[in-house]
């Protein structure tokens, strides 16, 4: 059983439990965040403390104690954490009689955790991963990274009895916002393309590294949108998030898309001299690469 | 402390606590229902109860034994109920690794509990209340009544710091949807109007029951959405939920609209006479009534 932090103690994540009447529970009201472990040791984990603390201004929330205090537990986390693994962390607005208005006073509950990684299989990296596309179902606000999942869950579902291993959310606009749980970049008329963050899309810090990189490498940026039309002519297509960091798109709705090409392969690059230089591990990306 | 039904078993709901891994607690991953008693007694009960069965398939949840079981279960917590209280029940997907796509097997936690209802000023019924209105951000299946609450939340909280007690969303196309925990209604040129289901709205169990009684009556529908500009020429404005019922619109971001007029009225009474007749205990808009 893996430790984990929940309202002022460390337990077992299988004895832990929370109020019923937890707003996180009964509304959603919460934010969280993912980063990941290499060989123990943090990656990019400043960026994600960053993005926790816009969540939670984005929904009034106010995190409880330092910043110095907060990333004291996660230390203590990770220190328990398996070698392959992410730390899972969220804040909810606590316990409060059921009305939906924040209530006056309030007792936020942080829950810290690590979740082991399970291996993922080196054809995702070398030969790609088939995606569906979905209708981008979520609310205006996608730039929290709120608790409110249920629309990641019902495309992920989706793309599970499809066989996928993740989706690509078309707007109504027709344009390809992002994925359920990562970004979507494509390589367009020589162009690497993805949507800017005026689009509704979470700012994904491994496609803030990934655009770093790519600026770093002198490859051609347009943080602009494109359609499943465009789609159609891209060379190149593939999805950023933490856990996977960067997964070649080799088809999409059951139609092949040419596999990983030379500015992926430059971007893994990137990103495997990233990882190491960080934590003094290999990336996973790695095993398509040398 | 007043009963609860959680997961199988009777207990005080302070005491409930649910597992820290429960997708409704990571992912707001189930739905729920409320409705209310009047002397004790259920009103619209088999409305509410239908409508779970339609929200929990929206979303590719099965209710775990029959309908009888879980009316039952309803049942027994009626019976421990304050005599002005509403009945909240959920069922999430349960426990599971976090994972966003369903769980292969799943083990979904129902939970039932009585929430007595504070008094409601008579002005709220004779003179009517304030409204805002906010930015419909919320996600694109509204027709399910998920645990997904977090704009709602927002929606009312902005409400409450400008001393209102509701919103009318507003979407895109500046159509007035419905509000935050109720449906939205407007006479206009003589017409009663509301946003039709085919919007993205949920189905209302008091929206229903009023637009019975309006063609009951012979009052003019038209299940047809109105803008904020059409709202201007509104000569009577009111929301409807299950715990209030119907309450006029007096102001709207700080300008006053019409107090109840005679449509308004007259659906009060439709609606009295339907609780009286189902509970045999008085509605709580009477109190605008005679």
């Amino acid at each position: 059983m893996s430790l984990m932090f929940l309202h002022g103690r460390f337990l077992p994540v299988e004895e832990a439990t929370v109020p019923f009447l937890d707003r996180g529970y009964l509304f959603g009201d919460g934010v969280y965040e993912v980063y990941r472990l290499y060989g123990g040791r943090p990656f990019a984990r400043e960026l994600h403390v960053d993005r926790f603390y816009a969540s939670c201004s984005g929904i009034s929330l106010e995190v409880p104690g330092t910043r110095q205090e907060l990333v004291g537990i996660l230390d203590r986390i990770e220190a328990h954490a398996p070698a392959r693994s992410y730390i899972y962390f969220h804040l909810t607005r606590g316990p409060a009689p059921r009305l939906h208005a924040w209530p006056d006073a309030c007792n936020p509950a942080l829950a810290v955790m690590a979740v082991e990684l399970g291996p993922v299989p080196e054809t995702w990296y070398r030969r790609g991963v088939a995606v569906i596309t979905y209708e981008d179902i979520r609310w205006a606000r996608c730039r929290v990274k709120s608790l409110n999942l249920l629309p990641n869950c019902m495309a992920m579902s989706e793309a599970r009895a499809r066989g996928a291993a993740e989706v690509l959310f078309v707007n109504r606009e027709g344009f390809v916002t992002e994925s359920a749980t990562a970004s979507a970049f494509a390589v367009i008329g020589g162009y690497l393309r993805t949507a800017p963050l005026t689009f509704n899309i979470l700012p994904g810090v491994t496609r803030h590294l990934v655009l770093e990189s790519a600026r770093e490498s002198g490859l051609p940026v347009r943080e602009s949108a494109f359609t499943l039309e465009e789609l159609q002519e891209a060379s190149e297509v593939f999805i950023t998030n933490t856990p996977f960091e960067i997964l070649p798109v080799a088809v999409i709705d059951d139609r092949p898309v040419r596999g990983p090409g030379p500015m992926t392969r430059e971007l893994m690059r990137g990103m495997a001299r990233r990882v190491e230089e960080e934590t003094g591990h290999p990336a996973q990306c790695s095993v398509a690469l040398g």
